[in-house]
C-alpha cells in the first residue's frame, strides 16, 4: 500500500532511538527483553494504562507530552517505593488514521524522559484500531540496598511529610511534573522511611491507603497543607484546602518517619523541593485538624474509575 | 451511586484470587510489585496488548477465554526464549457498561491459566471508558542456568524444527492453545538451541525474523510442513501449505539446532507434542523447496498492523 508504514517500521524507529544501558542484556527486537538485576532484591514492577480523552486530550497536547506523562506516572510509582527505575516496556494501541506518526512522536517524548532517568525502553507491542490512543507502560526498577518502602509500615507517633505543594495540578502540572525519584532515594538514604506513597488520587484518598495498609489512623493539620499556587487564590481558604486534599495527580511523595527522623528532616531537609510536615500517624481515624483544634473526618475525595453494573 | 462498584473493589477481588508464590515479595496492593529473582541472569519481559474486536470478539467468546488468551500469548513469548515464566501484571481498560463484571470474569480466566503455569499476578491498573475492552499483559520470566535463546544464533547448516502443526488456528485454536513452555524448557535442557521464536505471525513471516536476526537464509521443505487438521482438507495441497505458512497465531515453537542435535531429536523427541524437521539454515535467501526440487521465495504473508499515513 503506497504511503503506508507498518508496525515493523515503527518498532525499528523506536529501537534506533532507545538507549541501551548496562542492565539491558536484550532490548527491543526479540520475543522478550532481558534485563539484568544488581543485588538480590529482584525487581519492582509498575504498570499504568493511559487513554486519549481520559488522562490527556491529544487535541490539546502534543503526542510527545502524552508519551512523557505515560512514563512519568510509572516513575512516580517506583519513586514511591524508594526504588531506582531501570527499564520500561510500552504497549501501544494507535488509531489507524496517522497512527505511525503519532506513535513516533509519542515515543520521542517517552524516550527523552526515559533518558533523563537512565531508563532503557527495552520492549513493547504495537497495534492499531479505529478508536482513540491507548498507551500501557510497564516500568521495572530496583530496590536499593536498604530495601523497598511500602505503604504498610506507618506507626502511631510517626510524623507525616509531603514533598512539593498540592492541588490545581490539572491546569497543566499533571503533564509536566518531575517524578520524585531523586528525592525518594535521598530521603531513603538519610532517614528510616516507615511508609510512603505517591499522590495520584489526592492526599485525602492516598493517605487512607497508608492508613489501611498500616492499620493506623492519621491527623492532618489543615493549616499546614502546602497549597500549590495553581489553586485559584481567590477561593476561600476552606475551598483551597479542599482542592489540595482532593484534586489529585500531584505526583508528590507522602511518607511517614519517626519523630526523631522528623526533627532531622526539618533541620536539614536537603531536598531540591519543598518538604512539609503535615500531620501525625495515630491509632485512631483519618482526621483533618483545624487551627481551632476541632477535628473532622478527612473528606473522601479522589478520583475513582466507576462502572455501571 | 447505588449499584455501582469501582476500581478498588475490582482490584480487591483480583487480589483475593491471585496466587502468591515464593518469588512474590510484594503482590497487588502497593505502588509497585516486587518480584525476587533467582540466579544472576535477571528477568525476561514480554508485553502484549489485546483489543476486543481485533484479537477476539467478546460477542463470540467468554471474557474468561479472552483473559486466558491475553496471558497465553505472553507465556508463548517467554517459552520462545526457553525461559520460565514467573509473574504477570495486567493493565485493563474496561467499557463503562458492565465493566466490573467483565473485569472479574476476564481475570478469572487469566488467573486460572496463570495458576497452571505457576505464574503470580502481582499487579495491575484498571480504568474504564466508553469504548471496547483493551487488556495489556506484561509477563516476567527467568532464563534458566543455560541462558536465554534468542532469534540471533542460527548458523548455516542448522536444522529447523517446529513443534505441533500449523494453519487454521483462527477457527478456534488461537484461543485455546497451550503455550509451549514445558516443551521449550525440555528442549533447552537436552540440546543446544541456536535460535528460537514462537509462531505468531505465521511460519513464513516468523522464520524471516530468525533469518534477519542471525544474518542467514533458510530452506523450508514444503512437503514437510506439518499442516494442522484445522486447515480445510478439501483445499488443494498448495493452498493448504499456504495456510500453514501464513495463517498465523499457531503459537508453536520454531527453532534451529546443529545437525548432530537434530539427529538426536529425531531419534528421541521426548516431547508431549509433535516435532517436525522442516528445513535447514543456509547462507542464502529464504526459500520454499518443493518436492520436485524447485525453489521459490517464501511467501511474505503474515499479519501486520497497518497505518494510514
Amino acid at each position: 500500500m503506497q504511503g503506508s508504514s507498518d508496525e515493523f517500521s515503527l518498532i525499528e524507529t523506536i529501537r534506533r532511538r532507545a538507549s541501551v544501558g548496562p542492565l539491558t542484556r536484550l532490548g527491543i527486537g526479540d520475543d522478550t527483553a532481558q534485563l539484568l538485576t544488581r543485588g538480590h532484591a529482584g525487581v519492582l514492577v509498575a504498570v499504568d494504562v493511559l487513554m486519549d480523552g481520559v488522562h490527556f486530550d491529544l487535541s490539546q497536547i502534543s503526542p510527545q507530552t502524552a508519551g512523557r506523562k505515560a512514563l512519568a506516572v510509572n516513575l512516580s510509582d517506583i519513586a514511591a517505593m524508594a526504588g531506582q527505575p531501570t527499564a520500561a516496556v510500552v504497549g501501544l494501541v494507535l488509531p489507524q488514521n496517522r497512527g505511525a506518526l503519532l506513535g513516533k512522536q509519542l515515543m520521542e517524548g517517552l524516550i527523552a524522559h526515559a533518558d533523563e532517568f537512565g531508563v532503557d525502553v527495552i520492549g513493547g507491542d504495537t497495534n492499531s484500531w479505529d478508536v482513540p490512543l491507548v498507551i500501557s507502560v510497564t516500568v521495572l526498577g530496583e530496590p536499593t540496598a536498604r530495601g523497598s518502602v511500602t505503604r504498610a509500615g506507618a506507626l502511631p507517633g510517626d510524623w507525616l511529610f509531603v514533598t512539593g505543594a498540592l492541588g490545581g495540578s490539572l491546569s497543566g502540572r499533571h503533564l509536566t511534573f518531575t517524578p520524585r525519584v531523586a528525592e525518594a532515594l535521598s530521603l531513603h538514604e538519610r532517614v528510616d522511611l516507615h511508609s510512603m506513597i505517591d499522590l495520584s488520587d489526592g492526599l485525602a484518598s492516598d493517605v487512607r491507603h497508608i492508613a489501611k495498609a498500616s492499620n493506623v489512623g492519621v491527623e492532618i493539620d489543615a493549616d499546614n497543607i502546602p497549597i500549590h499556587t495553581d489553586v485559584n487564590p481567590s477561593l476561600s481558604k476552606h475551598e483551597r484546602i479542599l482542592h489540595a486534599l482532593t484534586d489529585g495527580e500531584d505526583f508528590e511523595l507522602l511518607f511517614s518517619v519517626s519523630e526523631a527522623d522528623g526533627h532531622r528532616l526539618l533541620e536539614e531537609p536537603e531536598l531540591a523541593c519543598q518538604l512539609t510536615l503535615i500531620g501525625r500517624v495515630t491509632a485512631g481515624d483519618c482526621l483533618l485538624v483545624h487551627s481551632d483544634g476541632t477535628k473532622a473526618q478527612l473528606p473522601q475525595g479522589g478520583w475513582r474509575h466507576r462502572f455501571d453494573d
